[in-house]
Order: C-alpha cells, then sequence, then structure tokens
C-alpha cells in the first residue's frame, strides 16, 4: 500500500490517498485512536471521493471510525474496460430511452462483484491496525460488491446495504451472511422494484437484519438513515 | 380526571393511577419537568400495567418524556360487553383451533377505535400540560385505536405504530396522516400478513415515515425497536 498524499481537515480527520496493487484508495483516519474500521463502497457511476462517499467518511470519522474506499473497477480513476465501456453504453442508452435497464445493471454488478471482491479482501490485509471491528456500508452497486464480500470475509461483522434487489448471486450470497445487516430501501425507487428489495432483505441469514424503508427514489435515503447508519456502524 | 393513588420509583417517575369519565388509566411522570407527553395504547387482551406498557413507560420517563395510558374498552379494569365477551370467545376459538382470526380481529379492531378514540381525545384534553409534543405509541389492537385517532387529533405529532395490517378503515385513516409515523414490522409475524402490513405502510399520506421491519414474530420486537422509538418520540 503506497501512500501518495495526506490532508487534514479542521476537525483532525486525516484524508490519505493511496494505491495498493494498482487500485486506488482514500483512507480517511479520525483524530484519536479509531474504533473500528468502515469499508465504504460507492455506487455506479460513482467514485471514492464522490461527495456522498466523502460526506458518508466525514459523518463515520465524526464518530470515530476510519474509512476506506476504492475506486470500483472501470470507475474513477481506474481503466475502463471494453466491457466497462459497452455495460455504461448500454445501460445509459437503456435508461434514456426509458426502457429497464434491470437485467443489465444486474449483470454488470455480478461482473463488478468479481473483480472487486478480492481487491477489498486485499486492502483489509493490507491497512495499518484501525480497531477490532470491521463494518462495510455500501448501497446500489456498492452493495452488490459488498454483499458477496461480506458472505466471503468473516471480518465484516456489521453491513449496511441497501437501494438493490434481489438476483440469483446475491439470494445465494445474503443466504450465507450471519454479520448484522441493515437494508435501507427507497419505497419509491426508480431503479429497483419494492418486491425485489423485499425479497433480497428476506434472504439474508443472519436474525440480526433490520430493513428501513423510506419514502423517496433511489438517491434519496433521507439524513436521518445516513446519521442512524454511521450509529450502528459506531456501535 | 380523578387520581386515585400515587408511587414513585427510585428514578424519580411518578405513576398516577386515575379514572376520567369512567375510564381507568395511568400517567407516569419522569423527575423534572416532561418535554412532552406519549399516548401508549396497550394490544389486544392486554391492559395499562401489561408488563410491556409499564416498561415501555419507564423508557419513556427516563428520557424525560411523561407517558398516559388508559384500559381500552372491554380490557383490564373495564367492565366487558356482550360484544367484547362474543369477540374474545370467538378469537380465541379461531386461533385455538388453527383458523385464521384476521377478519374478526379487524371487526373487533374497528369496534374498539370508534370507543376509544373519544376517551383517549378527552383524556387529552384533561390532562395537565406535558411540554408541547405529542406522540402517540401503540402497536396491534393499539395501532388499530392509534392510526384513526392520528387521523382526527392534530396534536398527535408523531407516532409509532405496527404489527397490524391493512383494512378499508385503517388505510382510509393512513391516508389522512401527516404526523411522522415509525412502523413497526415483525417479518415473521404470525398474526399479520406481510403483505398487509407493507400496504398499511404504504397508505400512509406522510412523507415523514420509517417502515421497519425485524425477523421474528408478533410479540418479538427487538430490543433495539423499542430504545429507537423511544428516541423518536423524545426527539
Amino acid at each position: 500500500m503506497r501512500f501518495t498524499s495526506e490532508t487534514t481537515s479542521a476537525d483532525g480527520t486525516t484524508a490519505r490517498d493511496f494505491v495498493h496493487d494498482g487500485v486506488p484508495g482514500v483512507l480517511w483516519t479520525p483524530a484519536g485512536t479509531p474504533s473500528g474500521l468502515v469499508l465504504s463502497a460507492h455506487g455506479g457511476g460513482q467514485h471514492k471521493r464522490a461527495p456522498g462517499i466523502t460526506a458518508r467518511a466525514a459523518r463515520c470519522a465524526a464518530a470515530g471510525l476510519a474509512v476506506v474506499t476504492l475506486d470500483a473497477p472501470g470507475h474513477g480513476d481506474r481503466p475502463r474496460t471494453t466491457d466497462d465501456e459497452r455495460f455504461a453504453t448500454e445501460i445509459r442508452s437503456r435508461i434514456t430511452s426509458g426502457h429497464d435497464a434491470g437485467a443489465l445493471v444486474a449483470e454488470y454488478n455480478a461482473l463488478q462483484a468479481a473483480r472487486a471482491i478480492p481487491e477489498w479482501r486485499s486492502v483489509l490485509d493490507a491497512l495499518p491496525a484501525t480497531g477490532e471491528s470491521v463494518g462495510f456500508w455500501g448501497v446500489s452497486m456498492g452493495a452488490a460488491i459488498g454483499i458477496p464480500l461480506a458472505a466471503a470475509e468473516p471480518r465484516v461483522r456489521t453491513a449496511v446495504f441497501g437501494l438493490i434487489g434481489a438476483t440469483e448471486p446475491l439470494t445465494e450470497a445474503a443466504a450465507r451472511i450471519t454479520a448484522s445487516v441493515r437494508f435501507l430501501l427507497q419505497w419509491d425507487d426508480q431503479l429497483i422494484a419494492r418486491d425485489a428489495g423485499l425479497a433480497l432483505f428476506d434472504a439474508f441469514a443472519t436474525r440480526q437484519k433490520s430493513l428501513h424503508a423510506n419514502p423517496g427514489g433511489h438517491g434519496e435515503v433521507p439524513e436521518h438513515e445516513l446519521a442512524g447508519a454511521v450509529t450502528l456502524l459506531a456501535g
């Protein structure tokens, strides 16, 4: 893990860019000793310093948590493969022409998970110690990566997922998860069918799971849920 | 409102039994000035000092809230009418013989709401001032009373409902509610069909609504949801 830059904000949180095995990421560390580490995965089309990801890191750091995020394959500062370009073009085209892009998104998400999971595990191995507790926070494509990651990675003890529906690989992975799960569902999500989200919540094997559903579309998770997710991960 | 007895617990919470227009109830008041008032309605077959109701009052009082509860019509210290006896017998008989008691429970709940709503409103008029904010907390039959109460009573600003499914009168009342609503759904509720609970959540008009679903049966709302409900009502 090679750190390339470091900035410290007014509250003492340090943000360090790094590259690990060719994957660029950011590690945020709060002032003082972190009480735990959160793996924060961004959504489709976003990147490691997208506004929502940076805001999430600031919230977590304020609660004493270290946060690491990575550019997903084909996102941010990473090269796009022919597959990345093809999926991006086709998904955009289906959405702008008013067609359902669900099957295509699910296919791309499965590809993303296969590529990203070894990267996340390798980063977790390489990180300096950041407390006992490891959490995961990712919704939409971030959850599509996080759900099979949590199924494979016993170090993840608490996870915030959501904004994603059941597919065969996700349901199968969810059925192997024993970590505590909070699942965020947007009641009026224009991209995820309500029943598909409910079916995925149903599939999680853990008894420590809660579904939190709120009015609004895909990108409109309310403020109180973001605060609540931090409380859960800091708990 | 005639107070008949008063006890004070170690933490300074005072519990006062009262009778108001023939309806027996309990008013819990925390040490110091209450920050708000919670109307706490018990479930079917329970009463004003059922263990869950007393525990709920203690939690709320510890958060600075006053709490008032009433024996529902035909419950606790109140006389049972012929209708109460008939419904109780028939509901018990259907449940013990393994039949679905849903339609009968819904019919009884509608009768309960019609009787209880004027009682709650009269108690709210009669109570000594207990802060600006009025909340409601009732699940199962308590929600069947609380949902039409909150639709009719603008003083109720925040409500915790749940463990109940859509019926025509409840859906119609929910569509008139503008208070903030938290709706608790037990994912494996043996008495309430999951779809019926989701349909009732869907019906609330307010945009300030959250569905919290957790594994377990009708009586198994997890500890963290009880704590979370208090935080919401105290907020």
